[in-house]
């Protein structure tokens, strides 16, 4: 069945981004710190359709499994605008929905992403997503504050968290305000390396 | 050689304690379900002189691992103030020193815990601990303002982190407003399990 997802790095200190977020300062100008373990990956690369990084196992999976399992993705405002600019084109290879208050018409891209401008609520982004995905899973893929919303609605299913060991000392926190009353927690793997800690949780609302 | 060690449970969402914490309320009321993995076991129940529990593998050892090494406890004032009208006798089994401003004996507890009041910051009680700890490591136990004092002082040699599977939305961080260009960190070593992720990190100082 479908699932309704998340899958993030974050520093040991909590930290999805740094300070500072914007076009000009993607995630606060930390993915080189947090993201490492991916930017080591050939798999990653070659998602881009680039070449670089090497084969590093377990870690590599990781990455073709997630791009494998999602059919559509949903993102907020703010980490659209700062991807605007920066993204290589057909970056998601699938449909993405951007929750925002800009009326806009759909960007198509070359090969098979196209975001869609969603006005109305993270529900109605969630419906179009899940028909989009063709019985894939649906990923929030950010920023902190999108995936806070879903996982205080009580939306998502699973989550990958990756854990880097790196202290930011301030930025953008991933968990929140996150609502403790909502779901029971259930460790469903946990992918030892020497670049990040990497675990799955499942949520089962209370 | 002797190491400056800690060692701590932590909610998803990078909680030591929740909110309200206090004499009459230790932890925020919140120890049963970060602490849940550690209550599990026999090992900390054998600890303590007391029965109950139950064997988990590499859980358990975790526990006896770090009873074994440490030879000497730093906490601050509001951990030990805490504690002082809850902890069975004898907890720690070894000599303990409290950062405080209050002037006062040793406090000789039957067994081998004494508790011993430093007026004169953490250097000196890191001083007095690493003399008693006899080459064994010197532990600072908490509360979080406490070991992020010796985090940012550069002091810290080691630690780990138990990260529950469970949200508890506010109270007091382990990790608040750590020197990001303190220290480079290693992982050292990752111990799935059902119960809690367990992480054990190496810091160098930059």
């Amino acid at each position: 069945m479908s699932k309704i997802i998340f899958d993030c790095a974050v520093s040991l200190d909590g930290f999805f981004a740094g300070d500072n977020r914007g076009p000009e300062n993607p995630m606060g100008n930390v993915a080189h710190l947090i993201h490492s373990w991916m930017f080591k990956q050939k798999a990653f690369w070659q998602h881009l359709g680039m070449d670089g990084g090497e084969e590093y196992g377990a870690d590599s999976k990781l990455i073709e499994a997630v791009f494998a399992r999602t059919g559509a993705y949903i993102m907020g405002k703010r980490m659209f605008e700062e991807g605007e600019v920066a993204w290589p084109e057909d970056l998601f290879k699938a449909d993405v929905f951007v929750l925002t208050r800009e009326k806009r018409e759909p960007w198509v891209q070359k090969g098979t992403t196209t975001f869609y401008f969603i006005n109305d609520g993270i529900e109605s982004a969630l419906e179009k997503a899940q028909q989009a995905a063709k019985g894939k899973d649906v990923r929030i893929q950010g920023g902190a504050n999108t995936i806070q919303q879903y996982l205080n609605a009580g939306l998502v299913d699973e989550f990958f968290i990756h854990t880097a060991p790196v202290f930011l000392g301030s930025g953008i926190r991933l968990f929140e305000g996150i609502d403790a009353n909502k779901y029971d927690l259930e460790i469903m793997e946990v992918i030892p390396s020497d670049l990040t800690t990497h675990v799955r949780y499942k949520l089962k609302k209370k």
